[in-house]
């Protein structure tokens, strides 16, 4: 993985801070993921999280990402359009595998697997600028794959709104059906998302690796079991180093320090 | 199944735009969903699903449905009381089965099993005027089934709610909560339904067929099994001849021509 | 389980309405809920379901509960871990075990395992001064159980937030998110939920008992399975008592006359 400037994925880490950022960088072709795209997210998501505390997914100019590169999908073989979706599938996977918290920073239109990239992160900010949508239907291929994340963030009318008619949705109404978290002024954008990792990078490390893993653990399970298994995390969470720091700290009303453990 | 104005259920085919018009037609009894109006429903969607694009259901009249018709469930079986519910299931699961994406068109109250039709079908535009509630626990008889379409749109706290205290939520507070995607003036509910039928229509029927049945496969799924199962619906897609079509003409800025292939 | 005014749990019921209430009665120490308490809230809410319609869970003091005593958890082994959260999870079922309908009625701070017990109610009232919030990532000791609850109440985005950042969100937000129902005037919090808990109390008994459980046996199904489980829990509770007599008053535009049966 490369890092320079006209690299399509761009990674960098601010080591005081322990916050990741995975930038887009092909603005000029609305930041399509390719095949070759999506393996330098995945590598580069992977490479983050060998030394940060949060990763955030960006992109560079005027659209986060416009979708898989349309010009990859024409006339390929059963077998090669599989490659494609299965590689899209992992990088959609690695988002929720690794053990940062990820988020996504938003700016412009979000469409088809890049909105579905943004419905896989953790959390996600959008600028005020931001659009949300899946219109593959208008152009034959149906968002199958994105709607697996979209459907599970907003629900199913709206999920089936979104599939059936290909218009997309503002940031505020995002905002309001729960696909994103945050919509800021376009010119905040990176100020806020920064502000909101640099928040969940103070924690332990150990503690928000326990968090994810449990989250997305027990989201799919029926109740009964989700409790059963998170009893036992948070059982073997209160023994470790950390929440016993974490928990004198607060009695003792002074400032935690994590070891990581 | 009869098409004349005094029977039960009319139906009704726009060729030229390919929508399919399904009308709840008894008016003067507030369009009870008696076993004989849900069997007519059924084979009224099967009947539009084999020469349209989209498909709406509406009703005549001030009120959308009252639901069953509780005269019928006076003094039954056990046995009786199970083939009521086993056709309204089976009118339930009809609207989803069906390749169509299927509109809901509602004014006026929409009932236990009237809300449960709006809350089954793919999308619902409403009037300002309509009004969504599960009555049931009122008279006694809960409203189990149409709980389950109703929680799976609203959610827990809200469903309880509705469910619990048996008071009706209006047109902006069913938008509010995912039940229903528009709310418009009441004098313009046939003409905004039909506009975004007509939208729909405009795409792959082919693209539509394999979009809905993929939709409701996956909602169900752990979230793995979904992208797993999505990703070859995805790839099969791709090779399609609409799909080919519909990328070309996307990437050659021109309109596409559907084969239905 | 006594019932004077130090004990840390007191219940009550009101006979005339049915009405019974648990009260959080350690205002001093922010109604921590520690194993004993836990213990008698469990109690207490088996007790109130043998005479009582509906159940009210409320709090003394400024705050609902700050959650677990962190006290409890400083020094102890996994195992003794391990019989703080099992108990704390066979509170959280208990609420939704019992026949009755429980509502929560909350003002000030409702954290981590408080926050839970919101989630866990049938229905929850918040005064306009409640907040809502998993703190645990501060601590080191991420909100792993109430994130059961918390995640099936708000989705994935939301829930997400609240746990990674641990910052608590305002009545306001929770009724947007559909993790309580109303939000009222602290003023009038007591009036409020009592008057909800009346209307839902006014129902048939048995009626409200197939219902609640039926609710808590869907949920997590897949929509198939849940629809085959409802129609035959509405055919039982058609041909019972309280049914034919609720449908007959409502036919006869009289009031009906539960039997409990």
């Amino acid at each position: 993985m490369t890092d320079t400037s006209t690299a399509p994925v761009l990674v960098a880490v601010d080591e005081a801070s322990g916050i990741g950022v995975l930038t887009l960088n092909n603005p000029g072709q609305r930041n399509p993921l390719s095949v070759t795209t999506m393996r330098e997210v995945i590598a580069g998501l992977i490479a983050l999280s060998a030394d940060t505390k949060v990763i955030v997914i960006r992109a560079e100019g005027p659209v986060f990402s416009a979708g898989h590169n349309l010009r990859d999908m024409i006339g390929r073989t059963l077998e090669e359009e599989r490659a494609i979706f299965d590689t899209c599938n992992e990088m959609m996977k690695t988002v929720q595998a690794i053990p940062q918290p990820v988020i996504a920073s938003v700016q412009g239109p979000a469409l088809a697997a890049g909105c579905q990239l943004v419905a896989a992160c953790d959390l996600a900010v959008a600028a005020d600028d931001a659009e949300f949508g899946t219109p593959g239907v208008r152009i034959g291929l149906f968002c199958s794959t994105p709607m697996v994340a979209v459907s599970r963030a907003v629900g199913r009318k709206r999920a089936l709104q979104m599939l059936l008619t290909g218009e997309a949705i503002d940031a505020r109404t995002a905002a309001d059906w729960g696909l994103v978290n945050f919509v800021v002024e376009a010119a905040a954008l990176d100020t806020e998302t920064t502000a909101l990792a640099a928040k969940i990078a103070s924690a332990s490390p150990a503690t928000l690796r326990i968090g994810k893993d449990a989250f997305y653990r027990q989201i799919d399970l029926p109740q009964d079991a989700a409790y059963e298994a998170m009893a036992e995390t948070m059982a073997s969470n209160a023994v470790l180093d950390d929440a016993q720091e974490g928990i004198s700290a607060f009695l003792e009303k002074r400032a935690p320090e994590w070891t990581g453990r």
